[in-house]
């Protein structure tokens, strides 16, 4: 069962229960419990036909995206997003689903599923469009909280790990740290820590260590796990999809220049068509929420049907391989080896 | 005159030497001083046939991408990287180029030309593509110093619209602040303030001020100088970068797919070969080191002729608006006005 939140999305609940449609036909054994006011989103389920798929819980607020999350959080409770939290909470649903203001988000997740333990700062993780294997690296934080420590970068590493292990199906994932360059004595004070923690937990991690990465690096083959804190990765992310973005507009403007680019665009449509879809910040719609005792897929605002189809396909995927469950034995194992290298780093002897 | 030090760029000093030499075919008028070991420069400018248009500063000491700033601050005087920086001190160049190490070249002009009054932390600007008239924006810091506090935020507001006004001929800038979310209550603490200095200083310092801007604004049309610290603004320009490319690599295999799409991209190749240009970093080469007296623009290490000529066509540019004596003069004017703002707001009269 996966908890949808079908409020607060820019262009409103037509497109999450869309979304819904398009999901359940891909994942027939699945089904959704739907918050938000009950009878519009009968009549939006109906039109799709997956009345039966669906269970509708009333919830007649709506969190904004102008909410500041510290009002949402003493006044929230009856908005569609706190009850599509609380179905996760309540053990009904294993993942959440939500388009709406990611801070609101964040903080009604932290105060009705609460930090896993051995977690000071949960993260918000994003796939990025790379040259590896699979098409993707993880990166996290993107923006559940404008700052982190050393210790909380390291827990980045391990639960990004984690994910990586259980959403891309990387046995051994190679971890990289956020920085301004690669060489050890660049970056700030915070950073140089991180990378003697994380170097330290390694082994007990099972996952590689490849040291200091940066900007280029993030679509690089040689780094699956990204570690920043969440005002930098915000800034990242958004600024790769406003380059993407920027990039297939100039394409567009130059392939219909002339007469002739105009004629080659036709006869390469269907290699562009491919371009575009690998580039279709959609496909990759979905940050997830790590850190909390249970698990939950922000997805992007401005989404469509196909993007929230997108988030619930990896909300479906993470609840069917348990991921919730091994990221908590993960960490709640690895904050201690965390411990001992916070520990033999304070004593001098890491590394 | 144009100072030029030869050495420490990824590919040696003929790409440095070929480039001056594409320079001075697009600007006749100028002239260069080249600084490095003087056989080897000799034997480069001579088969260049430039002999006439340059000097030649004898300096046997490399600075590499390795060495750290420190060490080359106490021991880099016999440097080609030093001797370049001192031409300017001496007031024989009015700007500096090089393709050298940044954390060296930023330490070796602190200390050798110091920083102007009013200015607490330099800047290094850079331009990015965008979807203005001009083509680009600026923005600041890209990676002087890994911090910034409020104040060098309102610093770097002043000196990016000095930047803007005599680099790209905008005549009242528009000046954005880049932060996780464009609502006033996101954000680092230290950006609510920069954000309250920067806008009462908009009318002494004949900008336009338009808020918090995120990643994805950093190619818009609303925005002209983006002000950000020096870590955030590293990471978001080798994103954009990284991103950029990645999108090309993916077009070209995109376009490499079927016969149809070759021989569409062979009709198309016009057109492709200006977006190419569109977005060829090479095109805007070089940072600009501000808040010093004398002014340095720093070259990819990794430029190639090309990427070099585009940084000293920069330089020429910058060199004869007198570029360096105007942001010196808004500086000091300005940082008074800054300081009034600092204190408007310490007194909670501001906004």
């Amino acid at each position: 069962m996966i908890s949808i939140d079908a409020m607060g999305g820019d262009r409103g609940p037509a497109a999450v229960i869309g979304g819904i449609a398009a999901a359940a036909s891909a994942h027939p054994a699945v089904r959704f419990v739907v918050h938000g006011p009950k009878d519009e989103l009968s009549r939006l389920i109906a039109a799709q036909g997956i009345a039966a798929r669906c269970e509708i819980r009333d919830a007649t607020g709506v969190v904004t995206m102008d909410d500041k999350p510290a009002q949402v959080m003493r006044n929230g409770q009856a908005t569609s997003m706190w009850s599509a939290i609380d179905s996760v909470r309540a053990g009904e649903a294993t993942v959440a689903v939500s388009c709406g203001n990611t801070g609101a988000l964040m903080a009604i997740s932290m105060i009705r599923l609460r930090r896993l333990p051995g977690v000071t700062r949960p993260a918000i993780a994003c796939l990025w469009p790379s040259r590896n294997p699979t098409g993707f690296n993880v990166m996290l934080d993107v923006g559940a909280d404008v700052k982190a420590e050393a210790p909380d970068l390291l827990t980045y590493a391990l639960m990004g790990t984690s994910y990586a292990r259980n959403g891309l199906g990387i046995d051994r994932p190679r971890v990289g740290l956020l920085n301004v360059g690669t060489e050890e004595h660049k970056g700030r004070a915070e950073l140089k820590a991180a990378h003697d923690l994380i170097g330290a937990a390694q082994e007990a991690g099972a996952f590689d260590y490849v040291g200091f990465v940066e900007g280029t690096d993030l679509p690089s083959a040689r780094v699956d796990v990204i570690v920043t804190d969440g005002f930098t990765g915000n800034v990242a992310l958004k600024t790769g999809e406003g380059t993407a973005k920027l990039a297939s507009e100039f394409l567009r403007e130059a392939l219909g220049g002339t007469l002739l680019s105009r004629l080659g665009a036709l006869l390469a449509l269907g290699s562009l068509r491919r371009l575009q879809a690998r580039l279709d910040p959609r496909r990759v719609n979905g940050g997830v929420f790590l850190g909390l005792n249970g698990t939950v897929v922000k997805s992007h605002g401005s989404a469509d049907a196909t993007g929230v189809a997108a988030a619930i396909g990896l909300a479906v995927q993470l609840a069917q391989s348990g991921f919730g469950a091994k990221l908590a034995a993960r960490v709640a194992s690895a904050a201690m080896a965390g411990q001992d290298a916070i520990q033999d780093t304070k004593n001098g002897s890491s590394k």
